[in-house]
């Protein structure tokens, strides 16, 4: 039982020459999705954003900005390029795309390098790879366009690898619900106020997607024994001390290993489980635009099994 | 500057029905070498062993035991295969066939699990992995045949990872000489009265082989900076009070991390540099016969450099 839960994300803003990206139909929302071998599910909307849920993770439109993931052996590169074809190169004021180290990295169709040398044939940019390759790792691509990017653009990201206790149990339970795991993650009290798009797959995972005015949280869940793993992705602050959601969520899923990405907003810290900050890294990719990575692990030398095969 | 260390590794043992592997000509090594696609680079004997330097790694023959190693982009299961055609599997006591994770295992020719799967077919074993496929991990097969292993079978393996320090330093300068790395590494001190066989490489690399009685030691350096990686197997005790070769090996090349792997012998540990072990695992391959493993990291949280692609 294998799925790969490592995502992909393209983040991509408009100039303000182009119109409403929520204008564009949904033939080519579809459209869209499907080149990344990837289909929509549902789809919630408020008075700034669309929220489609998909079966390989989400997309989230605003009117200049699009949050694309997508995990498992999609093919997110495809994606973006039909979205610069279509928008225009001239009408794109930035462009980041991304890659998380895959748990089985040969599976995938194509390496980050294949995909920016695609990447670089519509717009110039800057990449890299952040972490070792023999350990947690994460690769992005950001456009050299002049950039719109404020200090009002946050995102965190929180990523969970091998999750324990009752709630991952619970995960990967046959009888669980969408309801249930909503109230174990304790969802309304994490992000009050949103509104929520769940859905739970079979055999297994979850995804939700929650919207409220302009912000938006997005939680993917691959429970799969061996290799586990859960993403959190949020414009909302998650280190708020009124209501600590990576704090809260990492001593709910007690994961082996965490990294934490932030975007103009630094490394989340948890005291819980006792953990220790195996590397780090901080750097700009506009002068007051910085990126920031964590990689922890919990403290307790873990025992671990063979996995017979 | 990208080169793949890791390696794979093969340990057969004939049954007493075979007669000796090193009456075996050298047309049948070179044949055997070649499968792997590497080449005899030189040998050394003593009345016990042949020690061949290869290409890629290195290859021992005692009179019933072979020890193989390669790196790169070889294809040792090949030369496996061939070795079980040529001996017969009825006149092999042992057999096992180990890969460690490599650093960009996409441009691998197979999976270790396209590798049991061929090796199957020729003889019976239990494989499986140990370590998460998110961080440093083992896969080993060992023949089902009911075995010739004795408490005397110990071997150690030490791989370290992004070596640093002065001794790191000199083996990516392009002045570097086989005597120096020698001196450097205090071989003559750890291995007193080895006889050696040591190879630098084109661009860079260092392999050594040596032998003393029916004792075998083998460094490979492969400096590489962000892939660098060294691998020390042998089967003198590294843990002796009198002559701490792994904690010694580890103190000089200073790695950010690092795996032991005991058969027969426990894990490593180390004072020197200040480290954590991540996690760890000791499991019976035979009801006298452990296999320990040991993923060690430097306790101070390493500050990322941005590697740009």
């Amino acid at each position: 039982m294998f799925f790969e839960g490592s995502e992909k994300k393209i983040e991509l803003i408009t100039a303000s020459t182009h119109g409403s990206l929520r204008a564009l139909d949904s033939d080519f929302w579809t459209q869209i999705v499907s080149l990344a071998k990837a289909d929509i599910i549902s789809v919630i909307h408020n008075q700034h954003c669309d929220a489609y849920l998909l079966s390989e993770s989400s997309l989230f439109v605003w009117d200049n900005r699009i949050v694309m993931l997508t995990c498992g052996l999609s093919t997110l590169i495809d994606s973006l390029l039909a979205m610069l074809e279509h928008i225009g190169v001239d009408h794109v004021a930035f462009v980041s795309y991304q890659r998380k180290n895959e748990y089985l990295a040969h599976l995938q169709a194509s390496t980050f390098a294949d995909d920016i040398a695609r990447l670089r044939q519509y717009i110039p940019g800057t990449a890299c790879r952040i972490g070792h390759l023999d350990s947690h790792h994460h690769f992005i691509f950001t456009s050299d366009t002049p950039c719109l990017l404020t200090v009002q653009d946050n995102t965190s990201e929180l990523l969970m690898y091998h999750i324990s206790g009752p709630v991952a149990e619970y995960l990967t339970s046959t009888e669980q619900t969408v309801e249930q795991i909503c109230a174990l993650l304790g969802l309304s009290k994490l992000f009050e106020g949103f509104d929520y798009d769940a859905h739970l797959f079979t055999p297994l995972g979850f995804s939700v997607n929650g919207i409220k005015d302009e912000h938006y949280f997005t939680i993917h869940i691959t429970p799969q024994e061996q290799s586990s793993y859960v993403s959190v992705e949020t414009n909302v602050d998650v280190n708020s001390p009124d209501n600590p959601i990576a704090s809260q969520l990492l001593a709910l899923l007690q994961p082996i290993s965490w990294d934490t990405i932030g975007f103009n907003t630094p490394v989340i810290a948890s005291a819980k489980p006792k953990n220790i900050c195996l590397a780090h890294c901080s750097y700009p990719i506009e002068p007051d635009y910085h990126v920031h990575f964590g990689h922890f692990q919990q403290l307790d030398s873990e025992v671990l099994s063979p996995e017979f095969m």
